[in-house]
């Protein structure tokens, strides 16, 4: 085998107690396949019972643990699912839906690895990904094209599956449909007598893959009605929240979806300071039906997200792992509802 | 190499289209040593430039990426740091304490994998860890011990970081004071004159970690004064709070440290619902600093909490990687001041 010297070149030379498998074999007075099949618990083979216990006795003496590149590279795959990590901060709602995907492909004796990818993008992102040769590659949002698919399964991936708006060439879809959010709280302005609507565009850039579809549903909703559609930029703080309260009454704006509930919390707490009833004079729709918003009186209406379940997506994952040669399943995955109360 | 079957043995057996540095080197016409020094970028060795760009561009035609764990086992280390992932839903200000981490250890060529483990704990989670090869792990909240640290560290781990309330023998050590928290909340109330005074405590089991050496805190703070505490269990839904606040009114508590914002913000509408008057009539204390708490009437009073900065703790661990001699640091990483507004 070719010797690399250590990259980046600055790192001292690794300790070489680090004990293998060989060790193992060694004081277990066995070979080193031996060694594999009681530690994989492969059952193909017949080993005795008092063998094992040697060798799991030897293991446990030297502190041995198996290493996983090592398996993988044997059997050409691991079983380690890839997603990248968000770049912004995790909503809640998003939050618990990672939490159930991590346990239920957990449960299928998948590791789940969040890639913290430090700025890099598009292809690029995905050659980094596919050094790692994972099985599989969930990436939420838009963030891979069918170059960087393929470039994955060259890698060995058996499956990519894409959470974004659109289907990806050569992956599996769960398609994100972000206009919806933005279609079902401009129907709902509009059926509460609205005209003049404003939508919510956060300033933070992480957000943009999001925000561009909902206020596209809303223009969607809104075509060919007598209802006006604005776009308000708002940077999640209160003075901004403020700055926007006071151009809202000065366009007389009567309705207006905040993008989620966080920023319409912000914005609707604004609108009071400045002197407006809600919803009597602007009414307000968030999205994410978080439970704080039935805190605030007025209690907020929102758009309720239905994302995948956790659990679908795993089997997915799963199914497509075990026949990467299949045809990529195509599934609508975001159901959204208004839930009216008392802020429109 | 030993071959060992499958793991585990019903899935198809890869396909082996993947292709390797070998194939690269018979299409560039060079020994795979080189291969390795070029797409490596080891500086140590001289290789022209044509024959560098004949390299490169046989890597491209072919879509070889390298395999960091081929890599690794050739080098003994890897460029991962591994953190386990919460098993509880993230809450912003945690979720930004770990993206501002993973983009710090990523301008540092760190690769942040974060693990879902599926229901380990303690050393058999470490051990699970282990078989990744990581070069650091970081361990939030107190989920290893001395023997996991040493299992960690025959692995090959050059460091190990902990985030708990006490030092773990062998690791680098983040002390994150929980009790401080509650100190100084109940510090707040005591000075504004309380003397009935509640603690919330969770019933989410993820947040017994943090809401145990709350309690203590407050405890400790009130020691040998005349004021009450009365531990207040609550889950994170309005029937319980409301519930809840009619306690709080029966046994005519007078302030109330409620764990955190969101649990304050739940307490305190339950009890404004309820009647009561705030602060008049019961103080309510949250803590996190969450920009909600300001949109709420009365605004929310709080523990400000100062997090280590991502930046730092990337650079602890990097610097433990490069001397994984080095005796192990102790910092005290939590600060808490309290943020008077009007709840209290």
């Amino acid at each position: 085998m070719v010797q690399i010297p250590n990259t980046p070149a600055s790192l001292p030379p690794a300790q070489r107690s680090v004990p293998t498998s060989a060790d193992v074999a060694r004081l277990a007075g066995v070979s080193r396949a031996t060694v594999s099949y009681v530690l994989n618990n492969t059952r193909a083979v017949r080993i005795s019972e008092p063998t094992r216990r040697r060798v799991h006795q030897a293991a446990k003496e030297l502190g041995y643990v198996p290493h996983a590149a090592a398996r993988s590279l044997r059997a050409g795959h691991s079983r380690m699912v890839l997603m990248p990590a968000p770049a912004v901060p995790l909503g809640p709602l998003y939050s618990q839906f990672l939490s159930d995907l991590q346990g239920a492909l957990g449960r299928l004796e998948y590791t789940v690895v969040l890639y913290g990818t430090g700025g890099l993008h598009g292809d690029a992102a995905a050659r980094a990904w596919a050094e790692l040769r994972p099985v599989a590659v969930i990436v939420p949002g838009p963030g891979i094209g069918p170059e960087g698919v393929a470039v994955l399964k060259r890698s060995g991936a058996r499956a990519v599956v894409t959470l974004g708006p659109e289907p990806v060439d050569g992956a599996h879809a769960l398609l994100m449909d972000h206009e919806a959010v933005g279609r079902c709280a401009a129907g709902h302005l509009y059926a509460r007598g609205r005209r003049r609507i404003g939508v919510v565009v956060p300033e933070e850039p992480g957000l943009r893959a999001f925000s561009r579809p909902r206020l596209a549903g809303v223009r969607h909703a809104l075509r060919d009605t007598d209802a006006t559609v604005t776009v308000l930029p708002l940077a999640y703080d209160e003075e901004c929240a403020a700055r926007l309260a006071a151009r809202c009454r000065e366009l007389a704006l009567d309705g207006v979806f905040a993008y989620n509930d966080e920023y319409a919390m912000l914005l609707m707490r604004a609108l009071q300071d400045d002197g407006a009833r809600i919803p009597e004079d602007t009414a307000v729709v968030g999205a994410d039906d978080l439970m704080l918003g039935r805190l605030l009186r007025p209690r907020l209406s929102t758009v309720h997200l239905e994302l995948p379940s956790g659990r679908d997506l795993a089997e997915l994952v799963d199914r497509a792992v075990r026949e990467p040669g299949a045809a990529p399943e195509t599934h609508t995955a975001l159901g959204a509802t208004v839930v009216h109360r008392d802020s429109s």
